[in-house]
């Protein structure tokens, strides 16, 4: 019972955490902004670099994954996937290009710069990534999750996640010294995918069958705990198979999806989600230190420029990158969906800056473009969206 | 973003505490027993000595606490703060005669065994909690909250919180060489109800005019969020004031019960605490070591016979306490109300180990009754219980 955590700090940064989203996430629909800016935004100011009241501590990180992973499962509970399998080959364009454009841009970029070749392969995987949190968060904030622009962005950043943990797994062994041969790569290729697809076939039938059966029960709120246990034990595998747990969340959403009692599991896990996926937004946002933005200071402005570099790159990459969707589709829209780097160009980031790969200045340069197209996108997101479904 | 945690760990941990908590819950409903014992014991089969799927790490503990103060929170909603002061009475004589019976039985009985006063002193004192998770959810379970056994039991379990609180500074002072003075204990008594009082009486107009500025915003899950983060911030506050967590989210449920949006911030809360609240039981269950209980190993059997001897001082001290209520209340099941131990004797179990008041084979002893005492009260409370009011 004895632990080495001080459980006041955590309830004072959850309380805080809940506080600075609900106000900031208020204030930015004041304005017409959508209400994950104003959590991100809570988060900067609530993290150790101003108020210091959110700790970028263990047990916030898993509040807060806790909360992305149930964010992405309530996504998944809402998406259609007939609808996803329909928009496949666009989707799929758009997160290969939205990959290739970004991860060539940064690393030439880079190499111009004089920087190693290895230096360059991070700062270029590093661009690489989407924000499906954010992306989802916000499609769903402006009702367009549905419509066929949101299907393909949703398709595409859960491509590229997959697709991206690929990469991570390559470029960490080329960070450490290893040898990329094609086995590998497509070893990595083959079981990310192949996670997803046997996921969404086991799921589908074991999902029918754990409904049919928690139906015949009587304790109270058994319904929504078995779901949300369901979701986190395919997070989980997703894991052990080196995807991303977000990814297995959303896979046990959309095999849950095709049941009966999709709604009532809907409405079992808004008030969780509610509570939760705020400290995720939060503490995306307590990870960027300001001091280091401050361009007054003269020793900040390398990195800064830099950043702004990349962050035009990585922003006009994946914009670009949504022009190759066909059909009847707002191409600008899909751009803007593919622009938000969040957590998984900060894992490439950290990963880099602990193998050495990445110098403390271009580490900065790389969280200077992963905070400004986070940031960008959700603003332009509203910019450009579609009528709703 | 690089953590020393693993979080697939706790994604399996997580997921097979709400799967088995549901799983037994329900099982002990068919025969007839409350949910929160299929719960416990879940956590025995699930935790280290067993299957060891749920382990005793700081982020199942971050979780678990989560769980037990939303859950309090969910208690004190449902809590009639008048009909609590109407009970104050007999509430705090059952009180105080259910810590004075099991402490000076235990005191006295460690001390006829030939051990040092300061292990009885401890004894004594793991011997005086209630445990309010356990003996609040059971009494939510069967549905007697509402009746004036259940308020009694309830004002009294808080009641031995709040003094328990100050027996721990007590004797921790003690154990680690300081002298009891009579200002060091009036202190501590009245810091911890002077923090309940004022939580309540700060809390009933602030929680008013939150519930008010809340009802004009316009994003989505903000009634919900924000009365979270107020009990959060009651329980740090609570924490801060060296009360207990449980302590401040309870005072901060009976102050929203009292605003008109009572029954929506239930009905935001429940869904949350389905989830997160078997984490708790689960995790108490799992901290039964089922080795040290075997006995056919000879060198568990004096651990277990002073174990069982507390156990039935422990279970006769308390339950003779709620005869000690008056008015026209069945009085035994209010005995069996205040029967629990759980997390509190443990954590004064705990602390005597870790200053060596305790010797091993009592820490286990002491061990053995807070568990016995924990596992016998549920069905014990079914078979007394009043008619639901």
């Amino acid at each position: 019972m004895e632990h080495g955590i001080d459980f006041g700090e955590i309830l004072l940064a959850f309380a805080a955490a809940l506080f600075g989203a609900k106000l900031f996430g208020e204030l930015a629909e004041r304005v017409g902004q959508p209400a994950v800016l104003g959590e991100l935004l809570a988060g900067i100011l609530l993290g150790p670099s101003v108020l210091g009241l959110v700790p970028l501590s263990d047990a916030i990180f898993v509040l807060a994954e806790v909360g992305v992973v149930l964010l992405l499962f309530e996504v998944g509970l809402e998406t259609n996937l007939e609808e996803l399998v329909r928009v496949g080959a666009p989707a799929l364009t758009v997160a290969l290009a939205g990959m290739l454009l970004p991860f060539a841009g940064g690393y030439f970029v880079t190499r111009a710069l004089g920087y190693e070749p290895l230096t360059a392969v991070f700062v270029g995987a590093a661009l690489t990534a989407t924000s499906i949190g954010i992306t989802a968060r916000v499609l769903s904030e402006l009702k367009v999750l549905a419509t066929r622009e949101g299907q393909i962005i949703l398709g595409a950043a859960v491509a590229d996640d997959v697709l991206g943990l690929v990469i991570l797994a390559v470029v960490s062994k080329v960070a450490g010294g290893g040898q990329i041969d094609g086995v590998t790569v497509a070893r990595s290729t083959g079981l990310a995918i192949g996670f997803l697809v046997a996921a969404i076939a086991v799921g589908i039938p074991l999902s029918r069958r754990l409904v049919h059966v928690v139906g015949k029960a009587s304790v109270r709120g058994m319904l929504g705990a078995v779901c949300v246990a369901f979701a986190l034990s395919v997070a989980w595998a997703a894991k052990k198979a080196d995807s991303a747990p977000i990814v297995g969340a959303f896979a046990a959403g959309m095999a849950l999806a095709r049941t009966n009692r999709r709604h009532d599991i809907d409405h079992a896990l808004k008030p969780v989600v509610d509570i939760f996926a705020p400290v995720f937004f939060v503490y995306v946002g307590a990870q960027v230190n300001v001091k280091l933005l401050n361009p007054f200071v003269a020793e900040n402005r390398p990195a800064l420029l830099l950043g702004i570099l990349l962050a035009v790159i990585g922003f006009l990459g994946k914009f670009a990158a949504g022009f190759c969707a066909w059909g009847k589709v707002r191409r600008a829209f899909i751009g803007a969906g593919m622009v938000p780097r969040g957590e998984v160009g900060l894992i490439f980031a950290s990963v880099g800056l602990s193998t050495k790969a990445l110098p403390d200045r271009v580490f900065v340069a790389v969280l200077v473009a992963v905070f400004a197209t986070t940031f960008v996108a959700p603003p332009l997101l509203k910019l450009l969206r579609p009528k709703p479904a």
